[in-house]
């Protein structure tokens, strides 16, 4: 059980975790710090929490968990206001997609006797702010915990036992390791369907408007991914520069002999990837990442079989 | 109403034809072949039609419908099994994802009297075989016909009419133009998402299984994609090839733009792609092709809000 749960930022994950935490009973008071003025009063309207402020360091004084729900880029900002506030004892945790630049970024503004546990809860949706959350996202996903090795077991168990109780699974993993895995199985996914939606946006009037009208299975999927809040994907660019541009110089040169497959016809080659790629698939099936329903990217289409 | 269907070929898509039209009650007769046994033996324990044969050319004689619903790659070799026995103002059609091919290889086979109107129902999922189809599949979806110029229009209100039954919207298209769109629209999507999840199967074994157990959205959503059939994503690559490399072309100049946004941190730039392509998205729900409901790429996951 949480006394006060601070958390600044009110967005996707903010107001998510602000829902789970009231619908729980997790935390005896919740408080709720925000930039801006109209996103506050909207969290205030919809009665996410018990303390609504623009003073971040008034929200985290005597908190004995904050989170960060802000993109990564305003972290040294936020701490900037908050660490004179933070309580001896407080966790101070992150729920950023990336997590090697926030242990470097935070780790020297982080005050004797605060505990530093960056976490990614690997949740949402391509919806944004306050309105946008809801108490289930959490469940049943994964939540990755980013501990230094001499970090406080017993802060790293509460806070592991807050995400449990939110209805994640929590594991711990190095900073780095995290990042090269997000940046291949998140980051470059959504650099490349951004991409390819930017690419449509710049085609001639009349092609783009039938791409529009029929637009299919695999470029609708592509503008769900490519309709995710903007300013945090510049963040995660800009703080996962390493490796997404490890991961997307392998991808281009993976892409790079498939043109040449393409252009030079060769069927074989293009058949033997093409079937290699369901055996990963079916992978992430069987360890429940995903369920076997056809799924045409619209809601509620489901066949009746 | 069609006296006697033939559809050459039964997996997701055949299949899915043959239930929406006893379904819907749209032919008298449906003859069905398959170059497999297994296959063809599916078929009929699946109750699909009426007349099951290995034997094509058997299917075809009378029908006043036939589908080749097979990869495209084998349109000709079909077409050499058939034209002799199809009936004078039969309609031939078929369902391959590209066009400009198929009136390229088909054109010089069809037989005097013979009305041959292209299609392509713009539906789907990554399933394959007939057990994989169902009624419901064309429900709303767009079926695009590409007739000649000087294609009976008799014939092509009547096969309108057929898709229309079987809940689709019809459009004509150019078959150049619909080859155009349809690379943007979903092969260049397909290819790029075979090649992520192929650079992905060959990363050192202990990142790829962390890769399976994190897979977030994103990547994901990619697998989907790329657990389509194999040996028709190959035919589409290699009888679509110029438009496919004319437009990764476009895709692959504008990915150089964003690799090197990300290197030199250009967090203006990041920004202002990431909230273009959100106006790409709207338009897309606008045209109805998608809904707005959020998506976590897992079937009944949807929230309680």
């Amino acid at each position: 059980m949480i006394e006060k749960l601070a958390l600044i930022g009110i967005g996707l994950i903010g107001s998510s975790i602000a829902r789970g935490v009231r619908a729980r009973g997790l935390a005896r008071t919740i408080a709720i710090s925000t930039r801006k003025k109209d996103t506050l009063a909207e969290a205030e309207a919809l009665g996410l929490g018990d303390i609504y402020t623009l003073d971040a360091a008034e929200a985290v004084r005597n908190a004995d968990l904050v989170i960060l729900c802000t993109p990564v880029g305003a972290y040294e900002a936020v701490m900037d206001q908050i660490a004179p506030a933070l309580a001896p004892g407080a966790i101070l945790s992150d729920v950023g997609s990336v997590k090697g630049h926030v242990h470097q970024a935070l780790k020297p503004k982080i005050p004797q006797g605060v505990h530093f546990i960056p976490g990614h809860p690997l949740a949402g949706t391509e919806h944004s702010g306050p309105a946008a959350g809801f108490a289930e996202l959490f469940e049943n996903r994964w939540c990755v915990l980013t501990p230094d090795a001499d970090a406080d077991p017993q802060a790293v168990e509460k806070l592991t036992a807050f995400w449990q109780g939110l209805g994640a699974n929590v594991e711990t993993m190095d900073p780095t390791h995290h990042d090269l895995v997000l940046a291949i199985t998140s980051h470059v996914p959504h650099l490349v369907a951004y991409n390819i939606v930017g690419t449509v946006a710049d085609l001639e009037a009349h092609t783009q408007s039938e791409v529009i009208k029929f637009s299919a299975s695999g470029f609708r999927d592509f503008t769900r991914i490519a309709a995710s809040d903007p300013v945090m994907w510049r963040d995660v660019f800009l703080t996962n520069r390493d490796a997404v541009l490890e991961m997307l110089g392998r991808f281009l040169e993976d892409l790079s002999v498939l043109q040449r497959a393409v252009r030079i016809g060769d069927g074989p080659a293009l058949e033997d990837l093409f079937t290699r790629t369901r055996a990963i698939r079916r992978s992430i099936i069987e360890a429940g990442q995903e369920t076997d329903a056809p799924d045409f990217g619209r809601h509620g289409a489901s066949p009746k079989k």
